[in-house]
């Protein structure tokens, strides 16, 4: 099964797990028509796909747990763009394209909706036992440090409300905290210690928040599917707006090839290898990306 | 060590194990004290201490689980309220006697607190791996459930956001459910299937929203520590509106003496008895309290 359908399914597989059925009577249908609209249609699923990239790269041997481990990866995600796009910290009209929750379902619902998917997500977890049941304390482990505090999105996002923080703590806490446990949770899922994989995770997070203040300031709307010039507008650290655009641009390339050489020893290191540099080519705006050296 | 002392220690332990150290590189400091702030002082802890009465009828064999259980109960209970005091929900000025989250550290971090709480919760669980690994699943699965959608305390909320919703499931899921975790979680800790256990939960759960809605019309402000006649002025269901004073006294000796005779065999079944009425004596407001029968 290709990636991205196999995480489709994988986030199919939990949301209709807590959805109302004749076995479990009836939430309300609010909130979880909210949870839906925050996880379908997807984004790039990037974070769930490098986990996927990671746990294969080590044998995989324990599909269940890789797909339980991609889905809450990519949940906390989406509850965190949920939650991030609320009136109170972006605003943000649209998501994905579409109305933000907030807008489509009110603030409220937008609120509670993010708390639902956080709390889904290590739910997702739990069925771990039934198979490995030694992995499930490092996953719960690597994932739940990838979103709280002090160093997961959930701090990194209250690195906004502090007076100053230096660019690259941010940034770690943001973006890289969650890409360190998409690489995490792949090891843990497939058996290995997770805590080599952490570096790559942090550098590809890296690269990829460097590519997103490259595209809001580069990119054109439609391209995103939110608005650009937010960071400028929120008055926000941008590597882009500090290193210039052709300085962010030496940066993600240099991360690009710091998060290839930590990669650790693994059967499927090549593999994993190319996934990497296809990714880092996808993360580009259009009109700046070019066929990989 | 008696109950509150060891639940506050837990909470005390599970924060610091999260806050910034010579290990950990500091996160951001609002969000840490925030955190603190949201969890301490506490209020009656009526959930862990139910939790704990439940572990210790059953023999409580793995403390250090129990404890961690109690722990995560108390921080999606404190999450939960925090969120509920956001500007969109009640906009509470104050909690447990003090100002509440959002007006002390601003809206935004009241919201990351929540969610920072939401998933040290469940971080707080992965250590019972350590000590009886087939304890884990259940355990994060029952506190979830508690929690999440469709019938958790997030789906109790949201059923504030329907336009019109039965009471008694709303005080299912708004309360009731965080409750049935705290018993389903004590007896997983303890090693007991936790299915059987659900029920005092919530029945002691309903009975504790209805002694709060009586709290709600009929005690003083100060007494409580929050505002006073909020369901009314927000339109929310309320039993001593529905039913009137002794309408809902009558509700809440019913529910109590349902709950006591839903403890399933156990060797502390008496100790539980005697906690459960002590604890029904301190919901009602001082001038309608009466010694127990």
């Amino acid at each position: 099964m290709e990636a991205v359908e196999r995480i489709e399914r994988a986030l199919a597989d939990v949301l209709t797990s807590v959805e109302a059925s004749v076995e479990t009577p009836g939430g309300p249908p609010g909130l979880a028509s909210a949870m839906r609209y925050s996880v379908f249609p997807g984004g790039a699923r990037i974070r769930p796909r490098l986990c996927l990239a990671v746990a294969e790269a080590l044998g995989d041997d324990a599909p269940s747990i890789t797909d339980a481990a991609a889905a809450a990866i990519e949940l906390l995600h989406c509850a965190s763009l949920v939650h991030d796009d609320l009136p109170c910290f972006d605003n943000a009209p649209t998501r994905r394209g579409k109305a933000s929750v907030h807008r489509a379902y009110g603030e409220r619902l937008a609120v509670l909706t993010g708390d639902a998917l956080i709390v889904l997500a290590f739910q997702a977890l739990a069925p771990t036992a039934a198979v490995k049941p030694a992995r499930l304390a490092p996953l719960l482990t690597v994932v739940a440090q990838g979103v709280g505090s002090p160093n997961g999105i959930v701090a990194g996002q209250a690195w906004e409300c502090e007076p100053s923080v230096g660019l690259s703590l941010y940034q770690r806490a943001k973006t890289g905290a969650l890409f360190a446990a998409a690489t995490a949770a792949g090891a843990a899922a497939a058996g290995a210690d997770p805590a080599p994989w952490h570096a790559l995770g942090e550098l590809l997070g890296e690269a990829y928040q460097v590519a997103d203040d490259i595209r809001d300031v580069a990119a054109e709307a439609e391209e995103l599917g939110k608005p650009i010039g937010v960071d400028q507008l929120l008055g926000r650290p941008n590597a882009a707006g500090q290193l210039g655009l052709q300085g962010a641009m030496h940066r993600l390339q240099e991360l690009v090839t710091a998060a290839l050489a930590s990669i650790p020893p693994c059967p499927g290191r090549e593999g994993l290898r190319q996934h990497i540099l296809a990714e880092a080519q996808g993360l580009l705006p259009r009109k700046l990306a070019r066929p990989a050296a």
